[in-house]
């Protein structure tokens, strides 16, 4: 079999970047920083997104959209958010072009000046909450529950495709709320959805919890986070959910009568998830013949390859493999039937095993013979001989079985690579020679935080909801802590 | 009833205008030009766009995304396409913000500036074509039949919601091929999807042809049209789809070896339809009282309104209402039950024929005690009651006939102001004091067109596909010509 990609154990970096050219999922451009996401890796975008947008809709929200640039002095509004997003941006400063002296280049026309420059949106509070104050007046127009499908720009210096990409893609949630009680609940509600996502689409079990202080979304009251551990050790936080309390609101004057007719700034949380996912996805499952996807998110999902060494058998395999393709179809089956003469079936085997598709079917004139044909499942590289009569069924168990296995294989690693630390010596250990969640005690300060990331690039992910309390002492400073929280290196 | 809006007789820019807003489709953003589509409009444009990718992927084409920043210098290697495009446009110059002396406000750091200007993409030829560079070196590479959605800019002066703003949202399809025939059929083919969907979705009956030199798309061989009329008698361009020939091929030495072995530039076409069609719907079906939307782009088809003087009766009329609504949903029709006390029937009434709610469903105590409802139709406010036993088909049923209905109405506004004109005083007369679709003849020159437009600002829309063969003589010029021409002034 060919050999398309460099061995993760040798280098992992490599492997993922040689993974996501070879399958087709995304390159760079000709602008430094941005991708192209190519067909393959759109399709999987298209999956999470129809995934994500049916949650969405049936948590009561709705999408619209919101301006592209945002004017600059919106970012000196609200006093942490200039600091976290006014740096690092696209700024827009002229509206014209003119030939050059020559005739034939271009130059900015200087006549063109913006009285105001105009930032590519990082993010979009600033511009929906000046909006947002057009729209709300009274209880009665609360909650607003608005949803967004964008792009964004975050001017990165060292990027990594679909890791960290000068724009990305991404979904941006903002609502309004007429207590801090309700806005509690819809930021926890959408974590929710995310770490529903993540489990039973993404096959990626997460850790929901806190961010610290230092790690919170720049203007956040609070920050839930997902985390998710990659094959490296590394952690990927996946998706977050903002509390932004009154932040915004004062930042941006949105007053709203409540039912006793007194006058509040309404309550905010906004909440994110983006193109980064499909990097997340390639990390934590695939392998060195390539993609591994979970059934639910696999753009094909069950590929057919005729094998045959004339056209009379490819034709009578043609019959087969059409009529298996339509049934399965029937069901909600994703399908490709590849009869193409250009490449053999070892290179279409290798090419498909590349791609992460989950069920490969093979049927050779042998199989036709037999009624049979030969099924190869990509999680675990296993075959087997199945009779065609009755495939849809055992087609439709198999998917299920492979996203549970998928899923239950991502969540041994995790269990394997998660330590329970209270020596100082072994947190470097872990972190210098195999990777991996360290739960370890924190002081709660700020400062040990910083000192810790400063020393051993690791950071906290978060503070896991589910953390029980427990006396102990922080791993750096030896002073009482309450609970345990995850630290890791991250990407 | 309450009154909304402007009469359109009195006021038609005026009329169009209200309308948007008092509908919540859109408003104008605090940035110049670009606007905030609210939820009611987005909604819109997701029905649009789930139909335009259904027909795009049943035509064999798949999404990607590219970037959003176009360098500078791309943008001079097509000549032509460099004059249409390369003008107004948004112009990112730096990429970092730093907080002034003040502390508090926010400047472009010098220090940032970039070396090569990037370019907020006006549509994406350049880019693309660009990346296909890397992608084509055979024929096998061949056909790439590719469509992005996304969000371009161009900076207008004089902006209008939808119709014509900053920033819009569209799709632009990219194909490339390996010879000129097979490029001519892509281009007719997506002009036909075009159509269809204007058409059969839209309820639009709109004129296929060819636009005259002048109109063409910049950098485009053949530039396909579809045209429709709006109340007022002019036209608006509702989709285009260009033969490009090898001129993006050749500005960005896009070669592949053909099945001969021979060396040729690849062939390409181009097609877009964007936001703006939100704007077509409005004009084309709306009236005094709101909007009229015809079913299939309907984000609510049917509006159930209960009619109650106690809170008894609600509940008993809640349980009918309920029990239609999933009646209905089981047929794939989506309805809204508006129980909410705040407004009274009247005001909901006059609400959702605002928002172009095809189907209104009153219920009241009678209804209840006699098993009926109350049911009025958008399109022509007539009313009838019927039996609730049988409901789900007479909806469906209705729901078609509205469907077709809107586009006959359409269909017969548009053949009542299309006119055949031969004399020059005729076409400014009826362009002055009418409006509408004319079919004269013209000598085939631009500069006959050019004068044309500049004494009566009508332009040729098109010249139909179907346009008969006809010795005539050219309306300005008096010079022999051989078929007629579609003039209108246009938005």
């Amino acid at each position: 079999m060919a050999k398309f990609l460099t061995n993760k154990e040798e280098n992992y970096a490599q492997w993922y970047n040689d993974l996501v050219i070879k399958a087709d999922l995304a390159e760079n451009s000709a602008v430094r920083g941005c991708m192209v996401i190519k067909p393959y890796g759109y399709a999987i975008w298209e999956k999470i997104q129809a995934e994500l947008d049916r949650m969405f809709k049936a948590t009561g929200h709705v999408n619209a959209y919101f301006p592209l640039f945002i004017p600059k002095s919106f970012f000196s509004k609200e006093a942490k958010h200039v600091e976290g997003f006014a740096k690092e941006c696209a700024i827009v400063t002229h509206y014209r072009l003119k030939k050059d002296e020559s005739g034939k280049g271009l130059i900015v026309d200087p006549a063109s000046k913006l009285e105001e420059e105009l930032i590519v949106r990082p993010t979009s509070e600033t511009i929906i909450w000046n909006s947002y104050k057009n729209w709300i007046q009274s209880y009665r127009d609360l909650p607003i529950l608005i949803n967004q499908w964008a792009n964004v720009v975050r001017w990165e210096m060292r990027t990594r495709l679909f890791l960290r990409t000068a724009e990305f893609l991404w979904q941006e949630g903002h609502t309004a709320h007429a207590t801090s009680e309700e806005a509690v609940e819809e930021t926890e509600r959408m974590l929710g959805v995310y770490s529903d996502f993540a489990e039973n689409f993404m096959a990626l079990p997460v850790i929901k919890g806190y961010k610290s202080e230092n790690e919170r979304f720049a203007g956040a009251i609070d920050t839930y986070t997902i985390e998710a551990i990659m094959q490296d050790g590394k952690a990927l936080q996946a998706g977050t959910s903002h509390f932004l309390g009154q932040n915004f609101a004062k930042a941006f004057d949105v007053q709203f009568t409540d039912k006793t007719g007194k006058l509040d700034y309404v309550w905010a949380t906004s909440w994110g998830l983006s193109t980064r996912m499909i990097g997340a996805l390639i990390m934590a499952h695939s392998d060195n013949n390539g993609l591994v996807l979970p059934p639910r998110l696999a753009p094909i999902q069950v590929v057919i390859v005729p094998i045959y060494k004339n056209p009379e058998q490819l034709e009578t395999i043609s019959v087969a493999a059409r009529n298996i393709k339509s049934t399965l179809e029937a069901q909600g089956i994703s399908v490709k039937y590849d009869d193409r003469d250009t490449n053999k079936p070892g290179w279409k085997f290798a090419n498909y095993e590349l791609k992460g598709v989950p069920v490969r079917i093979a049927i050779g004139p042998r199989d036709i013979e037999n009624s049979t044909v030969e099924i190869a499942r990509r999680d675990t590289l296993t075959k087997e001989t199945i009779p065609i009569n009755g495939i849809e069924a055992h087609i439709g168990r198999l998917l299920d079985d492979i996203q549970k296995n998928i899923y239950l294989k991502a969540s041994e690693f995790r269990k394997a690579n998660t330590f329970s630390v209270d020596k100082w010596d072994d947190f470097i250990n872990i972190l210098d020679n195999q990777g991996g969640f360290i739960m370890a005690h924190w002081d709660g300060t700020a400062e040990t935080e910083e000192k810790i990331k400063e020393e051993t690039k690791a950071t906290i992910r978060c503070i896991p909801f589910d953390a029980p309390e427990e006396e102990g002492k922080c791993i750096y400073s030896g002073k009482p802590s309450k609970r345990r929280v995850l630290f890791a290196r991250s990407y």
